[in-house]
């Protein structure tokens, strides 16, 4: 009802800058006022299903309740689309910086894997019909609509600076966003509850009030049952990644309404990778012996007899490799102490979101080691296993810190192969292209003095300044050469580092020690919520190291 | 030693702003990164002293994590506060915004709180230093003499806008901000806690488990002990106030580093009530009735018998008072529609960092109010005290989002009695004068249109406008008096219901339903976390209030 007083007055194209910003301002304001409303909302029908002991609040209230958003949230998306597709002027700007390929390519595929799991989902509920309620059935198949809509919505639309009709697509992108976190929340807790069940299940489980739960009491009716819980239980953490993939870029359409932007091309920089081979053999090397952990960790971790000896090799493997991109970061960072290449100065805010994105999800990680720190410190365990765990946690966290620094540092830079823009070169002596901070000194960017130097004159009017290079030079210098080497190396780990949690290891958990101290469901929820954030951190800054190697 | 490597460039204040922007963000992101990983060391061991079964952390682990907190910040404040009395350049900028008087004010009442606090609780170690930890001694008293340094510190310094030495700033406030964080946290562990000790030692509770803790064992060897142990956790709300409003105070200090302000001096407006009389009669009458609810309730709330009666009176109560406030927001909404005054656009962030203050504390009254909601609603509860409960729960959600929309448009509107500012002052005809949305046409002001209309001229430097008015003319306007009647009535409202739970009403323990539906200890959290945040709500809309009727 708010937003339609507001929506009456659209803010006219004419209107000078003012105004505008004021209607941006109110349409935040009223879309996030709206978003954080179906999130309390949500969040404690949740924490009452979840929690509470007595079970007035069953899963069927929130199961309605997301159905509700999704069947919402899908609507609007097609309104928006085939709005947007009978208007050719609705849509006047795209932000070229949002969505990016690993990000649409991480929907889809995580998409798709979703699918599966509804799939699942709705054949499991089948065989329950008799005995539960047929929400149960009707949200899967709800979800594999919404699923499959969104990444179509999200594919096509992810780079939409909507102008026109602001108010509706402003409170749409925020109905789309708290869905999506709505439906991440219901899966971190449905799927920590599923783990502290099975706990419980086990003949020395310690959870006897949990066993003769929901469960226990419906049977199924066919016999794929069990395959289909299993298969959708497996599946949890890649719609996890899903949600929080559309959300994020969800978000990122959110803060482009009513952003006009200029420069819409981006600077096209070529992939060469001649010359670098130090960095993309040692990363290989760690990415094959990374896959023989996994592989070996994946079939021996489940006989007590073997389980020790892996978890010693698995965590030996997370600090040779750990140790190695700390060192790699590090040596980047020192590298750009003494690069010279001009800041890019030019508000982005795409690229802040980006740092934002990349610095959030960090706290996923941190958030599992510091608990893991503080539960061997506190037991004073002594073990093999739980210093290899201390010092790979410890790790961990210092591996972060400097990659963080070396990722935001390298983006922020001026791209070395850029192209040379179109303004005036002039001549001037060596002292003062020294003195002026913004005309890019070529000393520096190859290991000889050039008898003349160009400096690029600035201009009033752009502030976006390129480097302009022998782009026929031969030989890179030793500072570009070191740092795409690094950022090559680091890419490489990280993709292994995104590899092993993505695809089922859980070492967490069969550590012993952390569930021990936090207790196991406490423990269960930590490493749910904080897991999915590493692994989409590890995506997201693979994604961005090859935006540094490109710009080195 | 990665902000030393830092730290090694100081931004010279020659260099232009894309340098010193970048050094700004980099400062950002070191410290924050610093204050990331402190609370989430901090929340690892507060959670496993908390919710661990097997006892592994105790509370001496957090006692002496926050001593050297507090130790640390403290030794910063003193650095700084001798280094900026040292050196007359050291602060060249100050904001006017930041630190307004309720904040300090509200921080020096708090904090006295907070010393009488720590006195009482080193009472009650000293008497417990037999058999429990000196830890518990050294505490307390640290945390006095931080609270008497931040306190001070805050009072004289929170309008600084740090040019010089950056990095060691930035770091330092962060870590202020950390350890008020990590003290709120604890602080709101240990008073939930001690609830559902509480609850546990009554006859009836169902929390065997606690019952034999952690007090049992140890007996105080003074005979004032138990008055202590009251008295603090009495004062204990008060110490959680503390920390929020020194965190928010701390946060703008570390938002405004760097900055560099023009405008120094803020509009100066006259403070009249003149001609305001509806509103403040009737605001006045909401404050008294709630007076006399508020003693009637906790001298009856005790007693079983009366306590539904006394309940029924306070909802009753709050749904009259909430139904008033949301009429006066929605009107005052409605006549902001018709108002044609200019919209401030100068970017203030102070100003938005005041609009987030004021939405993110309506978080806590909103976190409260849903779980009621869903509480009510899921156990289909008919008691007349429920359905009050229900109805007030809404209105709460309603009441504050329309008062926001109300604040955050009222602060954004150019006042009405600014100081006509030094610019040329042209004749200009009616039609002009509306067809340009800069110039404020007067006879928005007046009832009778004057026949010749003064009107600004837009200068291109200042985006500061202020609109002329008739400074002598004795009548108002019936919009500004309507707006002048609205927040005087808002105001005063928010002042009693910022009293009744500061000052110790928490209707939601008395009502027992939603402790029922959610688990004692899970109810006590969230009441808990999001009452102070609720009570720092009321207190910064008042003071935003005053502010809407100053520039009314």
């Amino acid at each position: 009802m708010q937003t339609l007083s507001y929506s009456s007055q659209p803010p006219s194209p004419n209107t000078p800058s003012t105004p505008h910003q004021q209607s941006r301002n109110s349409i935040r304001l009223l879309s996030g006022i709206l978003a954080v409303n179906i999130l309390l909302l949500g969040s404690a029908l949740v924490c009452g299903a979840a929690f509470s002991k007595v079970k007035v609040l069953s899963d069927e209230e929130i199961h309605i309740y997301l159905t509700i958003l999704l069947i919402l949230t899908t609507a609007w998306m097609i309104f928006y689309m085939v709005h947007t597709a009978s208007r050719t002027q609705a849509v006047l700007y795209k932000d070229s910086h949002a969505g990016p390929i690993w990000l649409r390519g991480g929907l889809v595929l995580f998409g798709m894997a979703s699918l599966i799991m509804d799939v699942f989902k709705t054949g499991y509920s089948t065989g329950k019909l008799n005995c539960e309620s047929p929400v149960k059935v009707t949200f899967p198949l709800v979800q594999l609509v919404f699923v499959v809509v969104q990444t179509y919505f999200l594919w096509v639309h992810s780079k939409d600076c909507v102008q026109k009709q602001s108010n509706i697509t402003g409170c749409g992108l925020m109905l789309t966003l708290a869905t999506n976190l709505m439906l991440w929340m219901s899966a971190v807790t449905d799927e920590s509850l599923h783990q502290t069940r099975e706990e419980a299940s086990k003949p020395n489980g310690s959870f006897d009030h949990l066993r003769d739960g929901s469960i226990s009491g419906c049977e199924c009716t066919h016999g794929a049952c069990e395959i289909f819980e299993k298969g959708f239980y497996y599946l949890y953490p890649f719609n996890i990644e899903y949600s929080l993939f559309a959300s994020a870029m969800t978000y990122v359409m959110w803060k482009n309404i009513g952003r006009e932007i200029d420069d819409c091309s981006p600077h096209k920089i070529s992939f060469r990778t001649k010359g670098v081979v130090f960095g993309v053999i040692v990363g290989l090397l760690v990415v094959i012996a990374g896959l023989g952990v996994f592989v070996v960790y994946e079939v021996e971790v489940t006989g007590d007899a073997s389980k020790e000896r892996v978890l010693i090799m698995y965590y030996t493997f997370c600090i040779v490799g750990l140790s190695l991109m700390s060192l790699a970061s590090l040596a980047g960072s020192v590298i750009y102490r003494f690069d010279k290449r001009t800041v890019v100065s030019t508000k982005n805010p795409t690229r802040s979101l980006d740092v934002a994105l990349l610095l959030g999800a960090a706290l996923g990680q941190f958030l599992i080691s510091y608990f893991s720190i503080v539960a061997i410190v506190a037991e004073k365990a002594t073990r093999t296993v739980s210093m290899l765990n201390l010092t790979c946690s410890c790790l961990i966290i210092l591996q972060l810190c400097l990659q963080n620094l070396f990722i935001i540092e390298g983006l922020h830079k001026q791209p070395y192969h850029a192209e040379p823009p179109v303004v005036s070169v002039v001549f001037i002596n060596e002292g003062t292209s020294r003195s002026n901070p913004y005309s890019p000194s070529l000393k520096n960017d190859n290991d000889e003095p050039s008898p003349v130097e160009n400096s690029l004159e600035r201009s009033s009017h752009s502030h976006d300044f390129s480097s302009t290079t022998h782009s026929s030079s031969s030989r890179m210098s030793w500072k570009r050469r070191a740092l795409k080497e690094i950022s090559g190396f680091l890419l490489l780990c990280n993709v292994i580092f995104w590899i092993i949690p993505a695809f089922g290891a859980r070492p967490q958990f069969e550590n012993g020690l952390e569930e021990w101290v936090y207790g196991f469901s406490m423990w269960v929820a930590i490493v749910n919520i904080g897991l999915p954030f590493g692994i989409f951190y590890r995506m997201h800054s693979v994604a961005s190291l090859f935006e540094v190697y490109l710009t080195s």
